[in-house]
C-alpha cells in the first residue's frame, strides 16, 4: 500500500484487538465459557445513580451536547486539583490540569510536547503497549529499562540510557502489566534523575483507585517546581467505570499545557462533554462506592495471590491494581501458550512478548492476568484451568 | 521550558480559543448582544428525540459505558457505508469505515498513515487551521496551493508541487473557511492526479450535509480502485449536533484501516459509545430533520450574500455550508480588524490570517463569517453592524 508512513507501519496492531481476534471460531461449552483476563475493563456499568446524572444531562442540559473547552470543563478540571492536591499533599491549580479523551491520550499528547522524531524516551519493560506504540508513531526512539526480579525499574540503569538526544522517562504505578506498586522512594529518584538532567518524568497513574497503600504513594507534588519537571496522568475509566466514554486528565505546568492544548485542539477540539459530567458528580458522590471497589479490587489480588502460588510451575512475579504478572512453567513462548489456553481451557490472556522488545527472554516466559476483572470464584476457576495445561 | 518538541513548539496556538480570549472583559450591552460567528458549531442542543434516545441507552444499555471496538460500532460503520455507497453511486463496505473522536480525529489519524518527518503534503490555502497544526506537529511540510479568486484549487498547479516526498493531497469541500462548493470535475481531477503519482487524496466533507447540490457532488466512490487513492472524511457534529459527544467517521481501503487502528487504539482505543448510539439513530431517523436544516443553512447562506452584496466596499468571494468568505474595505490586517470589531461592534469573526501562511496577502485582507449559526435577523444585524466600522 502506497503511501504508508514508514513510522506507523513499523509498530505493533493493536494486541488488545489481535487478542479478541483469537475468539473467532471458538466455541466455549456452556459449562466452561470463556475466562477473560486480557482487557483492564470493567465488565459492568457505573451504578444506577451516576447513569441517571449522564441520562438527565443528555435530556436537560443542552450543553452536554456542544463543544467545551479544548483543555476540560472548568469544574472538572478544579475537582482534580482539589482532589490531587489534598491526596499528595501538594498544590495543584485547576490550571495545572487538563482533560482528555481518555489517558492514552493524556499519554500522547504529554509526550508530543517532549519528543519527536529523532529523540528518545527510556521507558521500563515489560512496557504498556499503547505507550511503545505512540513513540514509534512518533518516530521517538525508545530507551528500554529492564525492570530487575522485583518488577521494579532501576534509576541508576536510567541514568546510564540517558543521551544529549533523551527527552523523558515513564513510568506507569501501580504498573501495566505487572501491577507493581513502585515504592515512594523510587519514584522520588527517578524525578531526582530527571530534574538533574533537565529532562520530564511522566507518571502514569491510570490504576491509583487500587493501589494497596494509604495515603499518599509519592511525595512528587509536594516538591517545590514539580511543574518543571513531572507531568503526571490519571483515568476515570476503571474508578467510575467510565471506559466507554473516553475520559482522563494530565497534571503539569501551565506552559506546557499550553503546548498540551494545541495537540488537543487539534486531535481530539474537547473531551466528551456527558463523560465529564460524569466524571465531576463521580469525584465529587462516589468516594465510598470507590473505596469498596477498592477493597473489593484488593481482595481479588490476594485470592489470585493465594491461588498462583499453590500452582505447581507457575510464579507469581507481582500483582497490584488490576494486573498479575506470572511466569509460566511451558516451553512455548508466551505467544503459543496464550493460543493455546483459548483452545484448550477458555482462558484469554495477553502474552508477554505484547509487553516487551522482539525475542526478548522475560516477554517469552510470562502472561499477564487481568484479575480484576474476574471474581473469587472466577480466580479458582482460573486457577484451576492453568492447572489442567500440559506442556 | 524543557524539553519541548520543537514541531510542535513551531505551530500555533488553537484559533478557536485564542478568539475567545479577545473577549475577555468586553462587556456587551443587553441592546447590542455579542454576535458570534467565529466557530461552525450549533447552537443548539439536538432534537429532544435524540436526546432521549442517548438519556436511555445511558440509563439502560451497559455496553453504553463500557469500551467498543477500536474502528468503532458495527451498527454505525454500516450505517455509514450504506449511506455513503447510496449517495455517490458507489460501493463502500462496513469493513471501509472507520469511526473516529470527531472528524479534526480522522484526519489525523488518515495523515499518520500517510506521512511522517520530512514528508510533504498538498493543502489549499486558505486551509482549515487544525489540518497545518497537525502536519506542523507531525514533522510534514506543507505545500501551500494558493486558490484562485473562485476560491478554487487548480490541479494543474498542484501537480507542479509535486516532489518525491509528496505524500498526499488534502481537500476540503464544502471548504472551511471559504465554503466553496468544490465541482465534481475538480475534484475528479485532483483524484486523476493523486492515482497518477501514487500518492493519496484526502477529502474532508464535514459539511457535505449541507452542500447546496442534490446528488452526489463526485463521482470518486463509484471509480474502480478508489480505495487505493481515496480517503474521505465525515462529520456528524454539525448534521445531528453532536459536536460535544465527538463522533466523525473515514472511508477508506481496509489495509489502510489496519493502520489507522494503530493511531486509533493508541491516541483515542474507542470513540464514545453515546456518542456513536446517537448518530447511528440520526442516520436512521433524522433525515427529513436534517432536510429542513440544510433548507435553512441555504436560506441562510442566500440572505448573507445579500446583506453582504449591497454592503459598500466589502467583497463576498464564496459561500457554502457554515461559511463566507469576505474581502474586508479597511487598511488594517484582517487579524487587527477582527479584534477591533469585538470592541467596536460586538462581533466575532475569525481573521483570514488564522487560515494562510503567516503574512500571505490574502489572509490580510479576508475574514472567515461561520454565517449558519446566526438566523436572519442576526444575519441583517451583522451586516449593519459591519457598516459601521470605520477606516
Amino acid at each position: 500500500m502506497q503511501p504508508l508512513n514508514p513510522a506507523l507501519a513499523k509498530t505493533f496492531a493493536p494486541p488488545v484487538m489481535e487478542a479478541r481476534r483469537w475468539l473467532e471460531g471458538v466455541v466455549f461449552p456452556p459449562d466452561r465459557p470463556l475466562i477473560n483476563v486480557s482487557q483492564a475493563a470493567p465488565v459492568d456499568p457505573p451504578p444506577e445513580a451516576l447513569r441517571r446524572v449522564i441520562a438527565e444531562a443528555a435530556l436537560n442540559r443542552p450543553e452536554a451536547h456542544l463543544y467545551g473547552p479544548v483543555l476540560g470543563n472548568g469544574d472538572l478540571r478544579a475537582a482534580v486539583a482539589a482532589q490531587f492536591s489534598a491526596a499528595y499533599g501538594g498544590a495543584v491549580a485547576p490550571a495545572q490540569v487538563a482533560i482528555t479523551q481518555g489517558c492514552n491520550q493524556a499519554f500522547c499528547a504529554a509526550l508530543a510536547t517532549l519528543a519527536g522524531a529523532g529523540d528518545q524516551v527510556i521507558v521500563p519493560t515489560p512496557w504498556y503497549f499503547n505507550h511503545k506504540m505512540w513513540l514509534d508513531m512518533a518516530g521517538v526512539q525508545t530507551l528500554p529499562l529492564p525492570c530487575g526480579p522485583d518488577m521494579l525499574p532501576d534509576p541508576d540503569q536510567a541514568r546510564a540510557l540517558i543521551t544529549p538526544r533523551t527527552r523523558a522517562i515513564v513510568l506507569v504505578t501501580p504498573n501495566n502489566p505487572s501491577g507493581a506498586e513502585y515504592p515512594a522512594g523510587v519514584v522520588g529518584r527517578f524525578f531526582d534523575l530527571a530534574q538533574e538532567y533537565g529532562i520530564a518524568l511522566v507518571v502514569d497513574e491510570t490504576y491509583r483507585d487500587f493501589d494497596s497503600r494509604d495515603g499518599a504513594p509519592h511525595d512528587l507534588l509536594s516538591r517545590p517546581d514539580w511543574d518543571r519537571t513531572l507531568i503526571q496522568l490519571y483515568s476515570f475509566s476503571k474508578a467510575y467505570r467510565l471506559t466507554g466514554h473516553r475520559v482522563g486528565a494530565m497534571v503539569a505546568g501551565t506552559e506546557r499545557l499550553v503546548q498540551v492544548e494545541k495537540f488537543l485542539d487539534t486531535v481530539a477540539i474537547s473531551p466528551s462533554q456527558l463523560g465529564q459530567i460524569g466524571a465531576v458528580w463521580g469525584m465529587e458522590h462516589l468516594q465510598d462506592w470507590l473505596a469498596g471497589e477498592r477493597a473489593e479490587v484488593l481482595a481479588r489480588r490476594a485470592a489470585t495471590r493465594n491461588a498462583l502460588t499453590a500452582l505447581p510451575g507457575w510464579r507469581l512475579k507481582s500483582a497490584g491494581a488490576y494486573f498479575a504478572w506470572v511466569e509460566h512453567p511451558f516451553a512455548d513462548s508466551s505467544a503459543a501458550l496464550a493460543r493455546r489456553m483459548v483452545a484448550q481451557i477458555g482462558v484469554l490472556a495477553l502474552p508477554g512478548t505484547m509487553f516487551t522488545p522482539p525475542g526478548d527472554p522475560v516477554g517469552l516466559r510470562h502472561l499477564r492476568l487481568a484479575f480484576a476483572n474476574v471474581d473469587g470464584a472466577g480466580i479458582a476457576e482460573l486457577a484451576s484451568r492453568l492447572a489442567l495445561l500440559e506442556a
